[in-house]
């Protein structure tokens, strides 16, 4: 074990982009002394072995785990909570468990419940996802100034937290601690609601196409396809996302639809000064945006 | 007059990026015999001779429309009608004038009212905007598999109109043909709206950035980013345009709101397959759109 290393023995369940982009980044950092993979699919676990994502797998979850000091669970979002259920009881004590899930109320309630006293939880969420999907796809750099959101509650075990912070730190990514409430409505702001925007904004416009077809669709400019460039994601992965995070999406919501509202009062207005202002001001806010580390 | 001229004489008010690019194009295809730029600002006019933009200038707007055969209106859109009110007395029976605005009903109706009989309007809207402004961003390929859009009315002069067209054509356009009003709720869902989705996104965003500083600009990926970049743009611009185009921005306003409110039903109802499906339909649509000719 390496000066380096934060945890001796790290399980990965679910090597895809993100599991596999981990085990790249720990084992090239030397942050971890072994990586055992974790999946259903061997052929998958495979490629992962001759990508350097892992350096051993097994189909077997409770073994896998069982001499881990860190597991990652990479699983979709609705799966993060019944896989840590299922491992619970063979976890070493003082192992430490994190998610990589994009929304956290739910899981990181549900994950401190199914485990027993010994493991800690710490809630994670590294913002790196990418068009692409699975570990052909994965890269030892895929987290270098990356935002890695931990969401700690009254529960969380400190040290836990804070080799979570210090590994995060080792693969180059921007840490940031918030609430899983404050996680999730942020998310939901700029991420979850932009997506059901863009959903909508399509079959308002797919309404208009239908009555006039080609009138529409083919005069649809720059704004229009950037707006909905997100809404080529992967229906099922929003689903889960929309159900597991379901309170602060439908927050954000319809916040958004009384702004839409009383930008639409400003408007009909048909006072200059105050449309003027209404433009002016968003193009201040994306001035400091554009200022923010992505 | 070559072969290929549609208009023998040919005026541009406002010579900046639409059009200077006008002129390049109508200049090289041999589409006109001759361009007089008209303006206010002679260094400007000057830099439009120097790119070979126009072959003359005037700063006279009645003298320098008094010999044209096609008129073309570069104002802002605001600017448009009385641009048109305060030349139309000197125009050459059988004339042909122009816009290129952003929103027509307004526009066109205004125009129509202005104009005594014997010069023809035919309102257009070549889809050809960039980031960029004035003539120093002009080029004459511009137009090369844009949308041009004209709007007829029962008023509009049939040869005329097919001048129009054989010129839109002639530069590379893609033409269409639509109601102002049916364009002015196509631009509304497919430009217009987007902004102000933009603008509301940004200031629902910013309200838990100044709750909780650091924690929401920081992390917005991708899809925030995209929908969002159009708060770059000027916002006299889009103020002129909410204003000339109110009631086609304020109904497909209200469209959104009531589709939005509907996807947050679905979402509230926690029916996995519902959610499933508004976003499966959401990518069909965008695929849909990607075929759609830009």
């Amino acid at each position: 074990m390496s000066d380096e290393a934060v945890f001796d023995v790290m399980a990965i369940l679910g090597v895809g982009l993100i599991g596999g982009s981990l085990g790249m980044a720990a084992r090239e950092r030397g942050l971890t002394r072994r990586v055992i993979g974790i999946g259903r699919n061997e052929a998958r676990l495979d490629r992962a072995l001759q990508l350097k994502a892992i350096d051993s797998y097994t189909l077997d979850r409770v073994g896998g785990v069982a001499e881990a000091d860190l597991v990652v669970v990479c699983t979709p979002v609705l799966d993060i909570v019944p896989a840590i259920a299922g491992f619970a009881g063979s976890l070493k004590p003082g192992a430490v468990v994190t998610d990589v899930g994009s929304t956290k109320t739910e899981v990181v309630a549900g994950a401190e419940a199914a485990l027993p006293k010994g493991p800690h939880f710490v809630g994670g969420h590294p913002m790196a996802g990418s068009e692409a999907s699975g570990v052909d796809a994965a890269r030892p750099d895929l987290f270098e100034n990356a935002a890695y959101i931990f969401t700690p509650t009254d529960n969380t075990n400190l040290q836990a937290m804070k080799k979570m912070l210090r590994f995060a730190k080792a693969i180059g990514a921007r840490t940031l601690v918030m609430s899983p409430q404050e996680h999730d409505y942020a998310a939901a702001l700029i991420s979850h609601v932009p997506h059901v925007l863009a959903a909508a904004s399509l079959a308002i416009a797919n309404e208009a196409e239908q009555e006039r077809p080609g009138d529409v669709f083919s005069i649809a400019a720059g704004s229009f396809r950037d707006l909905t460039r997100v809404a080529a994601s992967s229906p099922a992965l929003w689903r889960d996302i929309c159900l597991s995070s379901r309170e602060a999406v439908l927050t954000a919501l319809l916040r958004l639809e009384k702004e839409l509202a009383a930008m639409r009062e400003v408007i009909s207005s048909g006072d200059p000064g105050a449309v003027e202002d209404l433009f002016k001001r968003a193009r201040e806010l994306r001035e400091i945006l554009n200022r923010s580390k992505e």
